[in-house]
């Protein structure tokens, strides 16, 4: 069964990549497109994905002491312009608040694209002591940012976010505080989603508007373009000096803090579908699939079938899994496809000849394969076919990450590895912006991250020649 | 110890008592003031009570098969004025957007006020037969509405609600949803938040812009004014005629469906504070509680002490409480005196005689009694004395509410219980407009609702003294 095409309607990945992807969105019921452009609707299974990865990364957060709050959604003009570098990043895809009912307000309102501000201001009220610090905040929401381009999950004008805000007495806890939310990030891409990541730091021109440094996390997708997935950022004393935000250290002198922000967004549902998905539609992880199992009647009308295919779910669900039944008359063979089309993990079948037989019949999502499952501790073997599953995607995905990685050693090679199959391209960095510049405009490719794990793949600059001792990965990104 | 006021800053809330509101939102930490007017900040104890809130409907909503969207934050205005009493109700609150960057929008967006109108685009796209019905949704966010007067928690120009939307192919299924939802709300208020509820029927010209009907809940403040308390909505096909929505029914005709919707917001948080709050501070119902019990080392640098508490709090977190360690170096008068401000229902002390003695001592929240408990099985007994505080809450409130209902004749009844003690006021009415008009501006109250519970307090009409066989409940509201 493994490759046989089921649900028509999807474009194949191989024949317009984009349009396979478009369809997977629209036709998974994930999301809806509103009148407004950019701006979309996520429908119930995208949001409970959505919900899947609120409740793992809520769990780690508070795990490290974060706690939720919630902020203002529109900032004042004022504020935003508080500090330099932030504004002129993001003032020009703010969406501007300029009436209050019938009333024209005397300072423009702008929707959040990010909260550094709201936070600064308040820290600046409620900051007395070292005692207070440090601030572990989170919040879960929604920010705009006014694009041209728009894409399902990938780039949104409105997207659903976390963004941690944290405030600590020393430099050195907040970038401590920076590298341990990247790692949260990279456990849920890894653990939770099978997204295998690439840690590493963004150079000067690619980092956050107003940050110091930025972290970030590239994954990988089918066409070996690069996602950003997570990034987390220092801003050093930045902000706090720009807004006057002072305390008393243990000395009884008075100090400005230092700060963290981090985000973590829809788009990796993009990103998961990308990495995971084929040509039949959706193939979403066990651990944060809304549903891990479909038990599917074959020929439920015989007597025992419904109540045996009952059963079933039910027992699975008492075992803690995510279990959806579906009874309803269609037809077996449309019921495959939807569920394919929809990505369960793993789809039980039962028909009067498995009971008859004391098993049913296990189909994997990822590999189509199948195995006869005995009804005995029918719980402990579908928890190991899902684990396996789990692991599955994550190796294949890692595969596909590490076997589309390239060095290079010239402008022409990187720009040929990008222009042919794509991937990953590690060339050598002397550290110039304008080499980089260079770099982006000749090859047609940005750069994504200098890597935790550097590797001295040559000794000068891929463009001018000069030594170098960076290794930059490159790629073409979503 | 009970009534022993121990945190001076706070207003008495008979002196002041919006004053002692206020006092109470900002020294307990719930919630800060931002740049804009009306736009709170809810701080990370105000925000834990509101995750509480979530968890417990969330969870109530699932098991009725709500599940959970995302619509977009921003309505066209052509979108919003499809429904002709809807737009009149919400236009003159609506913020609006008017430039998305740099560029004037051809047609300006305002931020939602409430999603009626985004659910049904969204239905009108995907809807086709009987089968994909009921649709029953929910979706968890802010809303804005432009008020003149703002208060925390109970009038903000920003506010975190749940809005839940449903459309039905009956008008008896979607009436059975607007009542069934309205019992959620009234379980959630009095089995989790331990408030009183009346529930009954908004009056023509108090009900929801568009509806056909509106169901409230309605509560009883320490200042015997009333608040709202949840409401929910049935909508007839009002909307979905207006946005030609149909689908093919059961004998294959295409029919119009019908609509409800439902809403329970952020300023619940409010009425608890006003139901079950005194002069110290905050007093919170157990369920609702970010931290249930706060243990408190007395003399801590004694040996065994520190350890001891530490245990204590261990045993209890063990057993599925919500619990905080306070080890700071304040002092005991100190920390007293910051978790009664904050409400935390009881607090165990625990020092070198009560170790030597095998016991801590609990002080109650609500009624400062103290009580030795054994720490043998104190795990159980914190338990049934947090079920009584939770009751204990609920039947005090009870008696607020019913030792301030009052029968009146007329409209001089009327307004003198109003203008003195205040409270629930049940005249009898004619069904006529223009009498609950007159009411309105004679005796200075607000139609609260018809209540389900309707009892014959007399056969005429308190204004126009003609037959009437409805009793309304009025009262002064916030």
């Amino acid at each position: 069964m493994a490759g046989e095409k089921k649900v028509e309607q999807i474009t194949d990945m191989e024949a317009d990549f984009a349009q396979w992807y478009t369809d997977v969105c629209l036709k998974a019921e994930l999301i809806d497109y509103s009148s407004v452009k950019g701006m979309f609707i996520l429908r119930p299974y995208g949001y409970a994905i959505w919900e899947n990865i609120q409740a793992y990364l809520d769990r780690a957060f508070k795990g490290c002491g974060h706690v939720n709050v919630s902020m203002p959604l529109l900032i004042p003009e004022g504020l935003l312009q508080k500090e330099k570098d932030h504004v002129e990043g993001f003032a020009p895809e703010c969406a501007w608040v300029t009436f209050g009912g019938s009333e024209e307000l005397s300072e423009r309102l702008c929707v959040r694209p990010t909260s550094e501000t709201l936070f600064c201001e308040h820290w600046s009220h409620i900051l007395r002591s070292w005692r207070d610090l440090p601030y572990l905040y989170n919040q879960w929401c929604s920010v705009l940012r006014w694009e041209k381009t728009t894409r399902p999950f990938l780039r949104h004008r409105e997207f659903l976010w976390q963004e941690g805000h944290t405030l600590h007495a020393t430099a050195e806890e907040a970038v401590s505080e920076t590298e341990r939310m990247l790692e949260v990030y990279a456990d849920c891409c890894e653990n939770f989603l099978a997204m295998p990541v690439l840690r590493g730091i963004k150079t000067e021109s690619e980092k956050f508007a107003g940050a110091e440094r930025t972290y970030a996390l590239e994954c990988m997708m089918h066409d070996r373009k690069a996602l950003q997935n997570g990034t987390s950022h220092y801003f050093g004393d930045g902000f706090t000096r720009a807004f006057g935000i002072t305390f008393s250290d243990r000395n009884n002198q008075q100090a400005y803090p230092f700060q963290t922000s981090w985000g973590f967004t829809t788009r990796t549902i993009g990103g998961g579908i990308m990495t995971h998905g084929d040509n039949s539609g959706l193939v979403l992880p066990p651990r944060v699939a809304p549903f891990q199992v479909v038990v599917l009647p074959v020929a439920a009308h015989k007597p025992g079938v419904a109540e045996a295919a009952q059963a079933l779910a039910g027992r699975l669900t008492a075992a803690g899994l995510r279990v959806k039944e579906d009874f309803s008359d269609n037809s077996p063979g449309w019921k495959f496809a939807e569920y394919e089309m929809k990505g369960v993990p793993l789809r039980l079948e039962l028909g009067p000849r498995d009971i008859a037989a004391g098993h049913c019949v296990a189909v994997r999502r990822d590999s189509g394969e199948k195995t006869a499952l005995p009804l005995e501790n029918v719980e402990q073997s579908v928890q190991v076919l899902l684990d396996d599953i789990q692991s599955a995607l994550f190796h294949k995905a890692k595969e596909n990450l590490l076997s589309h990685t390239y060095a290079a050693r010239t402008v022409s090679e990187v720009k040929a590895i990008a222009g042919g199959a794509g991937g990953f391209i590690k060339p050598m960095w002397c550290g110039d912006a304008a080499c980089e510049a260079a770099m982006k405009e000749k090859a047609g490719v940005s750069s994504r991250c200098l890597p935790f794990a550097q590797e001295k793949l040559g000794d000068t600059c891929a463009v001018c020649g000069k030594p170098a001792d960076k290794m930059v990965v490159w790629g073409v990104a979503y």
